[in-house]
């Protein structure tokens, strides 16, 4: 099995830590370790063949972050999902499994994780395109769900309304579409060909000018941008009938504001660096990341302080949503700070 | 008259911009101003002769901020403001009036101000020495007391408790101790001699090895280490019965901490430059002192903000007496945080 990581993305809801050079995926502050390193670490006991879809301006950090046998699918412009993984797959054998994961996400209970990837890799040998459906925890609106029987699909659903998405999680059948699939590659290009001939063709023309031993494969912007952008999940695994789901009941979090953060990181200690450098009187449930310097505090609570080089961001939780506006209005007058 | 400002002190209340080598008053936190600085604009109306007495780790920073017609008296070890104002007077000729200053106060009300200065001169030039007692507005625990009766001084107080301090601003009699005074050099150096003359025979020695042109004058740790250290309201002021006082309504404070420079400067917009690098969602009533650095805020309200190159101070207001407890905490892991 080769494990398949779309290193893409620059979300900025983590501003000022993600930036498009530094996305959140490569920022280390678990412990002095990045989202990236944390997801090769979970699947080093899985697989040790890897292969990297990452963007020309995130290569650096991308190759400083991994491990050896590695290889490098540089894209110099992105096109969605479902371009990214048809082009891993032409670069694999038909019969090779590929597991592809987000590189941006947070797991925990390492057990129930093996078992679900070792049970997506049993129906995926059998010829079943895979989705690995997180159950629902609670109605979250910035997820598509994915209804289930078990192992068969129902249907997908785009992200729904709060009060869609209050019932999808009473109903106890749905589940979040994680972004995490497992598929042998020739079956996953056998349905991209027959749901979206377009991107399969292009693609496919693409792929003919690679050599398929280079461990560093730049697909130039000439490739790509005759390629139409789309993610799998418009292009392939809501039309196709042979995918499974599994229903997957480890800890999981995409991490995509500083509150899922706040809920996951320690309080009250830099996440950066294990230095003595944050010192608190009468203050509790800070969350703080800071790179180098010292950050000393009195009767607060409740805050979020991330701090950089340049910039400086302080809010308190539960409002995080609100980085977004702030991070329009700093980079409108200062777009150095987006680099 | 000359104007003889008191450089001296290492507030560490305002850590972490006022720290040994560059203290609060030597901060430029007033829309690019410092305290310093204004207080030499304060006084520029009323004398063009300065004359500071300054140490030696602080002396780079008070030359680059002074104008020109200034004198340095340079300390090398410090021994409290009486031998200062000593040293300050023996460099004089007996009959020039004086007017004493410490540097870090901030002072509203310039009419009113030099209304007092002008009264306080006019007494001085009579023979008394002079005090400047500022209205008690509130019942301050941390300040002396002067008991007065028009401009005839009744007695000096300690600083009180509450209750005290209660019934001192209650009772309409009494003013906080300012530390500004005026007097004339020789009539300074008399009573110096009739009730300190340890210091008075300490200082004139020293002063015998200082030649009266020069510009820069340095104190020898030699001579300085010989001379008894004592304030001037110990040594001279609250034993003398020729002391007069001038009652003062000019709005004042000794931004004795970040607190009371909450109340001075505005909120939500940065003081130390007129750059936007300061931008804020639903925030509001924050004090934010910073560099250079973009600070981005989100539903935080009373903070106290302060960001430096090595250190970042986060707080709510009406607390800030807790800094210097974080400040020993930090400087004791951290000591070039002090420095």
């Amino acid at each position: 099995m080769k494990t398949v990581i779309l290193c893409g993305g620059s979300g900025t809801r983590l501003w000022p830590i993600s930036r498009k050079s530094t996305p959140k995926q490569f920022s280390k502050i678990f412990n002095g370790h990045s989202l990236f390193e944390k997801t090769i670490q979970r699947n080093n006991q899985l697989s040790d063949d890897y292969l990297m879809v990452v963007n020309q301006a995130q290569l650096p950090k991308c190759k400083e972050q991994s491990t050896d046998n590695t290889k490098f699918l540089v894209e110099s412009i992105g096109r969605n999902t479902a371009p990214a993984i048809a082009m891993a797959a032409f670069v694999s054998s038909p019969e090779e499994v590929l597991l592809v994961l987000p590189s941006d996400h947070l797991i925990k209970d390492m057990d129930i994780y093996k078992e679900c990837v070792l049970e997506a890799k049993n129906l995926a040998q059998k010829g079943h395109l895979v989705t690995f459906g997180i159950k629902a925890a609670y109605p979250e609106t910035g997820y598509g769900y994915i209804e289930a029987n078990g192992e068969d699909v129902i249907s997908f659903k785009e992200k729904p309304d709060a009060q869609t998405a209050l019932e999808y999680v009473k109903s106890g059948k749905y589940f979040w579409n994680s972004g995490m699939f497992c598929f042998k590659a020739g079956v996953f290009l056998d349905e991209l060909k027959k749901h979206s001939p377009e991107i399969f063709e292009a693609c496919k023309l693409a792929s003919e000018s690679i050599s398929s031993t280079d461990t560093e494969i730049e697909l130039t912007q000439q490739m790509m941008e005759k390629i139409p952008a789309d993610s799998i999940d418009y292009a392939v695994m809501e039309k196709s009938d042979n995918v499974k789901v599994v229903p997957s009941f480890f800890h999981w979090s995409d991490l995509g504001s500083f509150d899922s953060l706040y809920e996951e990181l320690e309080k009250d200690q830099n996440q950066n660096t294990s230095a003595s450098n944050h010192y608190q009187v009468e203050s509790k449930n800070n969350l703080i990341l800071s790179d180098k310097r010292v950050i000393a505090t009195f009767n607060v609570e409740d805050l979020i302080i991330v701090d950089t080089d340049d910039a400086l961001l302080i809010g308190k939780r539960g409002q995080s949503q609100q980085v977004k506006e702030l991070m329009l209005a700093v980079t409108h007058d200062h777009p150095e700070l987006a680099k």
